[in-house]
């Protein structure tokens, strides 16, 4: 169990009812300007802009300083340069603030004089308690408190207050400003979004812990470079994972990656070998790249958990068919054999020539006259015991079809991936109606097929332990 | 060299001047409508409907019998059922047409008898002297003859009669319906396209021949699921990739992906083995899925040649930037170490703190300020004669750096491929500006990465000969 003054602490943090915003700014085109700007956008209640000689700042009464702001100030959150930051965080410090989210860069990963800096600021904030995220992050996303310091979120204004399972911490602030804009895109929501930053105070491991006590997060995501306590972080994970899927981006697996990593944080980011058995040890699904990451998000927040690897293919174009047999079976997916009753069926529904009523099926070239056969093959299939899981590609140049498949996947209980073939000006529409549906979609049956396939892996898992 | 004989046979076949429909309808929702209304829509000239009763259909004048055609058929398109099919082959048959398309499935594919029926539709044609294409195939798009029986073309409409470079064979009907499809939509124009079907007469290898010597064909690409004459296909490969790069997908490579090949087209797939060693000694570029030979097609067709393996990254997400140099690094390329005034310079133009002046580059959060930045950081390293190609992975949430890498793309003669976060409702129109100025955009590094390392692959294998 996480100690309770740490939770307490973290609540506020992600829970803040008041945020003070240092280096706010009425500039057009300053990041002041745009994290001000956003915290009003979100709706956010109590902003209290300080700004050295500014009264007021967009209509909301602003301070010269941190300390002179009457009343508590939960999250502080910093935008000042490297040189002014040490003495901000101590006002913070005798303000008692309870956390701050120093966004300032220029630390421990510019060198000796930036390490000593980021030192001192570790120093005074453990003295009076308070807690830090960062330097050098890009902040939070906690839709429930209507926070959002992510810039990208914050220029780009698709992010919204809704709330979701799932939550995620990265050692890459950008990494979270495109992950979330994705996925909301898609009709996926959030719960908790954090950028780890230098971790001066606040860590990956604190973060996954929290997450994984927290009621309202059911899937953890994260991108990471390297781990400051890898046994704790194992440990956790290892629990965690009994209840919660995690998925993990590990930047810097090859040597030339490594470098990459030490450039962007300056983490270590240690051998292939180990982080991998580290990650099958302690049941977490790693991931080979952001794509993969959306994509199985995807799967876990909207599809039943396949109950084996048994997959069923169904699709109108024969050559496709097969590719994806192969790519399913190279990943170590299984293309189940269809019971006797079910193709029997199956070869009265399909045409009699232009078909293949087996699996993978194929619906032929009659979906164009007759699409409702695709919705009609799916429910079939997905009545045999035989299988366990279906990936279906098709086409937006008939919405009929996807249609259909989306009438069939309100009446089968077992998870189905969409591959749309990527024709612009029609997959627009046809990938909208499948998202508002909650049916997951891809442009690539690989994809697809991957996705599902670690849903498979994260169950087997739990049947191992 | 081919014979003379069979390459003006299918020119006749490629270029038409006159097409009867036999099976042709003007009955709403019938495959006989559609493809009369597709010939009309596609502005074909000489198009001659062939009906049992009818005197005019859609307009045209129908003749009740191809052998009742006054003048030369070039071409005969058959849509007639499998019973009914032997009769109409006799009847082109005397009437001299050169060629025949025979749509109608139910053949070799659906056993012995239908392999019989087969062979006497070869003894006909053989005699008479005429090509045919078929069974079982969706026949060809020769868009410089204003020829199109794609059904899932004539269906969607979106295909046209420009010309470009690339040809197309595959035993697969649908892989043609959607590869022309999705890379019409994405600015790519086509030369010839062609599905096999059961090869009966003309086969893959014919094709590869005639588009080896076709002075139109700059690429060639191809999806297979087993071959009639493996050792004249491979010698007549070895021969075109001299000179034009040729991309296979190899259906059922895998033994359940063999099964399901059997299924489809009645082929015996081969061992992996075998073919992927035929694939290296030919100089063919073996794809492993419908995307990479959209991703690598577009990469061919826009982009010159890399010099070499080393690659460059340029973003504004430093973790992206690390997992895509490990998925670069994991595929064969190299991450491009920079010469030290380029790497001077990068200091000087890129932010001294939440950037990264190294590669993979990373212009930082400072990109929403000014985007820029991107077009040039990707300007400098290109000018390095140790980069080689570059990717870019940006965000559509910010159109003006999407604009920065139009701008730079002119400047360079380097391959740049972009990746661009799949943000939806963002993502439509500054893929159009990157497709418009033909720049190859995908949405995930990794099938940048991957289309790029097939150019490296062939320049390697032009080396090596």
């Amino acid at each position: 169990m996480m100690n309770g003054l740490t939770k307490s602490q973290l609540d506020s943090v992600f829970y803040p009812k008041s945020v003070a915003i240092i280096g706010a700014s009425n500039r057009e085109g300053s990041f002041g300007r745009l994290f001000l700007q956003g915290f009003i956008n979100m709706g956010f209640k109590e902003i209290i802009p300080v700004h050295p000689r500014e009264k007021e700042l967009l209509g909301l009464k602003a301070y010269p300083n941190v300390k002179e702001i009457p009343g508590q100030v939960d999250l502080a959150v910093l935008l000042v340069p490297p040189d002014g930051a040490i003495k901000v965080v101590q006002d913070c410090a005798d303000k008692q603030v309870k956390g701050i989210i120093l966004f300032t860069a220029g630390f421990r990963e510019k060198g000796e004089e930036g390490r000593k800096a980021e030192e001192e600021i570790v120093a005074i904030i453990r003295k009076a308690g308070v807690r830090l995220i960062g330097p050098n992050t890009n902040g939070l996303y906690s839709p429930a408190a209507r926070l959002l310091t992510l810039p990208g979120g914050l220029t780009a204004g698709g992010l919204t207050a809704e709330v979701g399972g799932i939550s995620v911490f990265a050692q890459s602030g950008s990494f979270n400003d495109y992950l979330t804009q994705v996925l909301v895109s898609k009709n996926i929501r959030f719960n908790k979004v954090v950028s780890c930053g230098n971790e001066a105070d606040l860590s990956a491991a604190n973060f996954l812990e929290y997450f994984g006590e927290d009621p309202g997060t059911k899937i953890i995501a994260g991108y990471l470079e390297g781990i400051l306590d890898g046994t704790r972080f194992y440990e956790m994970a290892k629990e965690i994972s009994r209840t919660k899927p995690i998925l993990i981006w590990k930047g810097g697996l090859t040597e030339t990656g490594a470098r990459a990593a030490m450039a962007h944080t300056g983490k270590l980011a240690g051998s292939r070998q180990v982080w991998e058995a580290m990650f099958r040890q302690a049941g977490i699904l790693g991931m080979g790249s952001f794509e993969e990451i959306t994509d199985t998000l995807m799967a876990f927040s909207w599809l039943p958990m396949p109950r084996g690897r048994r997959v069923a293919i169904v699709s109108g174009m024969g050559g496709t068919n097969v590719g994806t047999a192969d790519n399913c079976v190279s990943m170590g997916l299984e293309i189940a054999k269809l019971s006797q009753p079910i193709l029997k069926r199956l070869a009265e529904i399909l045409p009699p020539v232009g078909a293949s009523a087996t699996n993978p099926a194929d619906v032929g070239v009659a979906m164009l006259m007759t699409p409702q056969l695709y919705g009609e093959t799916i429910k079939l299939l997905a009545s045999d015991e035989n299988v366990d899981m279906l990936i279906s590609i098709t086409a937006p140049d008939c919405p009929a079809s996807v249609a259909s498949i989306v009438d069939a996947v309100k009446a089968i209980n077992k998870p189905l991936y969409v591959s749309l073939f990527e024709i612009r000006g029609l997959i627009e529409s046809q990938a909208k109606l499948l998202l508002d549906n909650h049916i997951p979609v891809c442009t690539d049956s690989k994809r697809a097929a991957l996705a599902l396939n670690r849903m498979v892996q994260y169950r087997e898992y739990l049947e191992s332990l």
